[in-house]
């Protein structure tokens, strides 16, 4: 089954990208044709600095390999190493109603968070559906709140078809395999872990920096004694996302009967958090001095990549009458 | 001075196309560096045949080479030969305000006239963008009527090398090359000879299809001894744009006069129409006898295209920071 998914290289990666993303991308790697890219096509919209974005991407490559992403067995490439991608944009493009992207909710969110209002964010679902359907992909891991994307690219994709389809298919349909839900990870200010409320703990901050983030997730001020309610408390919904089952059944224990301090669980979780990461750090650190290979690693994945891409492109040109 | 204008492949050209635009570009050849493409990728808007479009495109290769355009000294390509031009095109799509586009009349225009409302003619202007500035060209020519697109382009690209530019310039801002506004052809309708109208007489037309079309040229009932105003007549606007200055005088006199009947000045016309383009519907019966001699010419000129705009694109890619 051949599996798609993109990763925006917008800086490091947190543990919330590791829990709701990241974990699963790993594990979909077995078994399966995983093609994963880093969208630094789309990353345009957000990131306006040359140098920046470059590190980013490189940081993103680096961060998922030491995590666990398998060179051998998945194709983890750059989408502007396979500028095919836009190509295909421009071909669908001449067949996606505005209506379609108009009614689009991710266009008029980024807008009202303070993105400039830029025709790559609005013409960004045309892109994505290039990114999925130029690979043919099964499946597109999403969350649940990430369904409409894939949506309009199948939407696209059935209108190609049957605009130049002549009864055939051009385009593979992808489905959509929605991601745990599990993983409402919350952020240090007890909403949900995310960049844009800048409440994160990066995978690859220092220990040193882990465990002061640790200390600042926020509390209320029931006293040590008091029995408290794991539910809602950030630091044990962080803590039981990586503690074993039994250090996670004493600590839910103590939380409901009293008889825990939160310095306490904070201190335990910053390690825990620590020993889970430290054999990727490892690998991290081995990885960032020797960038040559992440060179050929990303070559050898972009070769294969456009291979692939290619056979979609030819036969979308081929359809449309184009070349 | 590198010129660059494009053609689209929309069918037959005809007279109005021919004063209007191609004689100029076989004049600006000269001297020049000329770069004209078939704008294929554009097409897909309004053509939704891929044999038609490939046989628009194939036909209007072969029109303009029989016309005069001369492929040692132009580079005549297909858009699609280059899809670099997609990839620049999206580069240009995450610096482009909405609003620009929103405020394009061109787009509000063709779906009035009945074309579906696709985000492929929404987006067309960035695809223009990316055309013109990929091959640093020095001037565009335009009609009166496309200077807007033209403005546009200087706009985006001015706002690309304002982001990305480091003080310096990614791209060079095209200047408009207005064309001679000496050609308002008038079609057999007396409207501006255009294939929306339907009022035309294609370059290429039998003989005997020229003659028959001239036959229904619209004129008012004023006897043959009578004068007739040759300002508003349009048989004489389009005898006067073939005829030699003698033959042309002398209609216009007989005009002013009275003395000289339509039927006479549209078979004239039509024969005048007939000689002029005798020499190139000989090269052009040619050339399609000899199909591959169209593929080769198109394939050198592709290459050429592309090793230029190689060098743009990679200065874009490089200043925004993507590949």
């Amino acid at each position: 089954m051949r599996v798609l998914s993109g990763i925006q290289p917008s800086g490091a990666l947190h543990i919330g990208n590791y829990f709701g993303a990241i974990r699963q991308y790993i594990a979909l790697q077995e078994g399966n044709d995983a093609f994963y890219f880093v969208a630094d096509y789309h990353a345009l919209t957000s990131v306006r600095d040359p140098d920046r974005l470059r590190g980013y991407v490189f940081n993103v490559i680096a961060d998922l390999l030491a995590l666990g992403i398998d060179p051998e067995r998945a194709t983890l490439f750059v989408q502007s190493d396979v500028p095919e991608t836009t190509e295909l944009a421009w071909l669908l493009t001449s067949v996606t109603p505005m209506g379609w992207l108009e009614k689009c909710v991710s266009y008029k969110d980024k807008v009202q968070q303070g993105l400039p209002a830029e025709h790559g964010l609005f013409a960004y679902p045309v892109l994505q559906a290039a990114d999925i359907l130029l690979y043919d992909a099964d499946v597109v891991p999403v969350g649940q709140d990430q369904k409409q994307h894939l949506e309009i690219t199948r939407d696209i994709a059935e209108r190609f078809n049957h605009v130049y389809g002549k009864g055939g298919e051009v385009f593979r349909l992808p489905k959509p395999f929605i991601l745990d839900a599990v993983a409402v990870v919350p952020g240090l200010d007890g909403r949900k872990m995310s960049k844009s409320y800048q409440n994160t703990i990066e995978i690859f901050d220092d220990p040193a920096v882990i465990r002061k983030k640790c200390k600042k997730i926020v509390t209320d001020s029931t006293p040590v004694e008091a029995p408290k309610n794991p539910d809602t408390c950030p630091v044990y919904g962080l803590f039981k996302l990586f503690a074993a089952e039994e250090e996670r059944a004493e600590v839910e224990q103590r939380y409901r009967q009293g008889g825990i301090g939160y310095g306490e669980v904070k201190n335990r979780l910053a390690e825990v958090i620590i020993a889970t990461f430290a054999p990727a750090r490892e690998r991290r650190a081995d990885l960032v001095a020797h960038p040559t290979r992440i060179a050929e690693v990303r070559a050898a994945a972009a070769e294969r990549a456009r291979r692939t891409a290619r056979i979609v492109l030819d036969r979308a040109r081929e359809a449309c009458g184009v070349g």
